[in-house]
């Protein structure tokens, strides 16, 4: 029965992944995940949000991770941490479908823009702003990424905390991640404190809209930063996506 | 640490949950999930494209899942089965933003629909069909769902391979699991098969389109049974969305 199973899976792998983006050969645009499941991975919702827009967009994706153990798993169902350990790059190729790519991979020339999901995932594995705040690292490859991308003037999208990884990486840039001072934004007001305090500028903006740092190349938006229906936030990343395409 | 993510974690599944599907009070959908990922539990984005499409169309919604073992877990990354053992309700908990109730606590005095997405898990945790195709059995909360909705009048929505449920539980129905004899379509042609061998019709639709048994008020929608691109997968699933709430 498993090995029927395992052809089967391997097969449907080949099968779903084919033509699983977009059959349009337009804007080509790497989407970073950091797990599955918004408390310990990419929030599952703003990942395929992104995916859907860029398809709609006529964009080619291609899904990186990076190859690393998960800073922990999160029982999703009790909110509480479990003894399992999980890789970051298996985890991801859940969202994926099976077709991810080892983000030490990632070649930027192969690109036209990069794209990061939020969840905790983004600030437990692809850096350590959910233990250290400001004072987080960053995983070297995610920097090498976002270092290459704004080097080559390539845009970068980000949302919900994700743009803290841009916060911490290019001081003076401009992000959002949210309405400060609103209940509906519960933890905006708090992380635009610490990302002033690295120098940057938050731009106040509500969940149905993407900011745009020009000079940087950035497009941010808040997503489940607010504490918005689901379809406010499937909106606001189209925002995003948008934005992505037309500057690359 | 651990006590301070613990508890992170435990406030972040009240912050986000509490408005997370709708604002909006009007018709109560029952949402059931079969895990996290394509290969062995729901397939991601068909429950996300529901989500959005019920928030959108004002539905308040609700997340199910039985509390049982996986069949089994699939590493996403090689298309190959592991050792790990997970649980159906703890994994589809991702899916759920934390917002998730034991399918053996639905009422269906509470809902006025039900929804299952695909993906394999669909085949494999709500039934036996991916082993034993038209032999197979299904889970008792399961049937007992489906018969409920349906001696209640309440429409029951489905997408992809969790059609073959209806199938198996409403002889005589009427589902559409894609096109048949189309290349697009990969598995249709023989899951219609044995969906005609169960003394059923199968409607052929395309990927766009969802199909409306009046009599037993079933919508289907062949989701990712096509090689399509995520955004007409997602449209199609508005289709069968709306169906079900204007049947409900």
């Amino acid at each position: 029965m498993m090995s029927l199973l395992q052809a089967s899976a391997r097969s449907s792998v080949r099968a779903v992944t084919k033509n699983f983006y977009s059959t349009e050969m337009s804007k080509r645009v790497a989407v970073v995940l950091a797990g599955c499941g918004v408390f310990d991975g990419s929030e599952i919702h703003e990942a395929s949000a992104i995916l859907v827009h860029l398809s709609r967009g006529g964009a080619s994706v291609n899904v990186f991770a990076p190859d690393v153990e998960q800073m922990h798993v999160v029982d999703h169902a009790k909110g509480e941490p479990t003894k399992e350990r999980r890789n970051v790059l298996v985890e991801s190729a859940r969202l994926a479908r099976g077709s991810i790519q080892d983000l030490s991979k990632l070649s930027v020339e192969d690109h036209d823009a990069i794209i990061f999901p939020g969840g905790f995932g983004a600030a437990k594995n692809l850096c350590t702003w959910a233990v250290q705040g400001k004072d987080c690292s960053v995983n070297g490859e995610v920097k090498a990424a976002l270092e290459a991308f704004r080097g080559e003037g390539k845009p970068i999208g980000l949302c919900c905390i994700a743009p803290v990884l841009a916060a911490k990486v290019f001081p003076g840039c401009e992000v959002t991640v949210g309405l400060e001072n609103d209940d509906k934004y519960p933890n905006t007001t708090d992380t635009a404190a610490a990302i002033k305090q690295l120098g940057c500028e938050h731009v106040s903006a509500p969940v149905s809209r993407s900011h745009v740092d020009r000079k940087n190349k950035l497009v941010t938006t808040c997503a489940f930063m607010c504490d918005a229906p689901i379809h406010e936030v499937f909106d606001g990343i189209g925002s995003m996506v948008q934005d992505v395409l037309k500057l690359a």
